[in-house]
């Protein structure tokens, strides 16, 4: 066969040892948080069958799902009319199954098929890969990583509450402190419409006010207008970019515009529940702002959604979620209210790198590295790189007895702290030499010491 | 659109929290001995290019590869004739990509991807899941997880002998004490066909041997007849199957079987430096059996070959590996010599089910949930919950005032140990009563006193 020059796909990656070190960094925190607040993992299958996936992303979202050849003559059962009528049409014939587009819609139809043995309210968290084949470009990928948790079976407003307490956990054990919270109601957006006189048309008015932070106050009153808000409606809505002070203010600004709006100041009672159980927390509304031009763009919230935000960091939002009424309805299992947050780890590393938060030991590598000096030494090396082992330190021999420099080099690359030179003289006395890699000194300790010295 | 009954593509498995908790004890340790050998995480992308993946497996290996359809309007460049000429021709056509087969083909091109920015000896470990389009039986998915570590860029037998030392401390580690590795060069298989007189079938040799447990010796020999073996060599190949006595007497014997080729003692001095290198590392031959017999199916194997099988437990081999001089060649990069095994998760988790060795307790859980008796317990439980909480115990409410056998009832099936009953008398006196669900007896503690219990 000719020799190939290797290349990856567009849109994915590779993660190499420094990369994984970090991701593993921010994957574990938020695996420890999920599992703090009493989450338990799940895992599904990467492929869907695609009427699992087809039509719970609209339009855009079925474009974008990665198909997967059926194996075999997958072309025996297609009729040449099937061929003639196109790649779509064709792509049902050939294709049975999907790349899993999220979490959420496998988690609802995980939910559902096992809704017999699972006790409720369930309460699951899933790290896992999903793909989507949308152009690349920087931050967005083909391949990636979403980190969800959700609880399902309870309309409980104290997970609520439990969301922006993990929330809060995760960042404050990163190191990020300077990020906003922000928190709204799917139902007060409701009733906003409702009393401005464009009742049913929450969805447009999401979209709209969905783009404040980028293009601005006027051009979304705009695209309202053309939208067909009337000017009536619009001049109702101008007010509710000025509403300020304290969450208790605005809360209260905004009951008042609610006024008329049951289903709006269902919205303002659910928000105010919220806070009063972070209180009872014990946590005084921390990084958490009322924000009622938060739409939060997924047709399936319900009830609370939330955003966060890092300040001073160009980036996206960080992490996002919501409540749902009838997540599994679609699945033929009604009444199942949750709700969800889901942590982008992309973003999260790329904004940890950018504040320079990482930290700076190495996280995961070998403690100590032996210097493979001779037969002779290696073979004492040996034995004490058993002994290290067996204290439970991550250690190794470079394998062959290379220059020294190119050991120190593997060492260094490889970010491992203490490196072993063992040579006859060691041998003799007992004596090891041990350098320290980050300060650069050398000692000599036995083996005793080196062992308390590395555990320390 | 109307509602389905979901399911999941044949072969493939959700993992709900109990399995997820047991895999990932599994996961867990094999990861933890990859670190303490020094060994560091790489990922790969899931799918890769075609050209990166066909030819690597065979030609059954091609026709497993699952194929992902190029997106948008993937049939614009098929001709008519492309589609005449049929499933396999066509796929050329409208696939540029598929899954990742196995971790070995990844980690080689990204070694030739990255050859000018890694530090060889590169030692790398890999857990992520593989795809393959086989027919689905007992314990075997289209997709399930390899664990693999390899080292690459040296020929240091040090690196071999290491292979065994993580073998024993994995499977010490989950308890599995009954289990043997068998160890055998190829050199020493092309050295027998050599020596037998059938020189340069040491390919057909191997597939026969191979299948020595399944069909038994006389089949075996007969295998070897009609695959073209003469009575001269068959009755030369006898004797070995009934070589005996310790690992040095067999050693011994085949040196002296193979004393004509140069190949065939050339992995006996291998193997003999393997088994000084254990007794250096303090390993006297633990659980390991030089045996001739063991071949293994894959033809890039050039030197050391392993395979662990647990006795008394009807599972073929739950882990195998071994030396590789031109893994990276197919690729462009000549001369980079590895060594590397594998762990099959799945058959170690159906051993220890098997063997009942998982831990009884639930591996991670909540430690303690509140009940939710009403209103008020609930606000006073909220504060409870965040001292347990800060001090690192995972906890949690339940959500609702629910029945008290419906809270008890999650609790004892998430595998909880404490639940505490927070009612009027408790939170008058500061006194909590503390249910230990395993042992069923309840005690009264102030917070410190549970905290200290929970921790304990």
């Amino acid at each position: 066969m000719a020799k190939q020059k290797p290349s990856i796909p567009k849109g994915t990656r590779d993660f190499g040892p420094d990369k994984m070190v970090r991701r593993n960094h921010i994957f574990n925190t938020i695996r420890s948080v999920f599992g703090h607040f009493g989450f338990m993992p799940l895992e599904t299958p990467s492929m869907e069958n695609l009427n699992t996936l087809t039509g719970k992303y609209g339009d855009e979202g079925d474009q974008l799902l990665y198909k997967v050849l059926n194996s075999g003559d997958y072309l025996k059962d297609a009729k040449p009319e099937d061929i003639e009528a196109g790649s779509k049409h064709l792509a049902t014939k050939i294709c049975d199954r999907g790349l899993r587009y999220d979490l959420t819609v496998p988690f609802a139809r995980y939910v559902v098929m096992n809704r017999n043995e699972l006790t409720f309210p369930f309460k699951r968290y899933q790290i896992q890969p999903v793909w989507r084949a949308d152009r690349p470009q920087k931050g967005r990928y083909r391949e990636f990583y979403q980190c969800d948790a959700d609880v399902v079976g309870t309309d409980s407003l104290i997970c609520e509450a439990e969301i922006v307490l993990m929330i809060n956990e995760v960042f404050s054990n990163l190191d990020i402190d300077d990020y906003g919270i922000k928190l709204n109601s799917r139902k007060i957006l409701t009733g906003i419409t409702e009393v401005v006189g464009a009742e049913g048309r929450e969805g447009e008015f999401c979209v709209a006010i969905d783009k404040l932070d980028k293009i601005g106050e006027e051009k979304v009153l705009d695209e309202l207008r053309s939208r067909g808000f009337g000017e009536d409606s619009v001049e109702k809505i101008k007010p509710l970019f000025h509403i300020s002070g304290t969450n208790e203010e605005r809360i209260a600004s905004m009951k008042e515009f609610l006024a008329e709006s049951e289903t709006g100041l269902k919205g303002i009672a659910e928000i105010e529940d919220t806070f009063a159980y972070l209180k009872d927390f014990g946590l005084e509304n921390d990084h958490v702002d009322f924000d009622i031009t938060l739409a939060r763009g997924l047709s399936y919230y319900t009830g609370a959604i939330f955003e966060v935000k890092v300040n001073n960091v160009k980036i996206g939002s960080v992490s996002g979620g919501g409540r749902y009424d009838n997540l599994t309805g679609v699945f033929g299992l009604d009444g199942v209210s949750g709700v969800g947050i889901s942590f982008g780890i992309d973003r999260i590393y790329d904004v940890m790198e950018e504040l320079d938060l990482f930290p700076k030991d190495r996280l995961e590598t070998t403690q100590v590295m032996i210097v493979n000096f001779d037969k002779t030494a290696e073979r004492y090396s040996l034995g004490v790189l058993a002994k290290l082992r067996a204290q439970g330190i991550s250690a190794e021999i470079f394998p062959e007895s290379a220059k020294l420099k190119k050991q120190m080099n593997y060492a260094n690359k490889k970010g491992i702290p203490y490196v072993l030179l063992i040579g006859s003289d060691e041998m003799e006395s007992g004596q090891l030499t041990m350098k320290d890699m980050r300060e650069g000194e050398q000692t000599k300790l036995d083996l005793d010491g080196i062992i308390e010295k590395v555990k320390a």
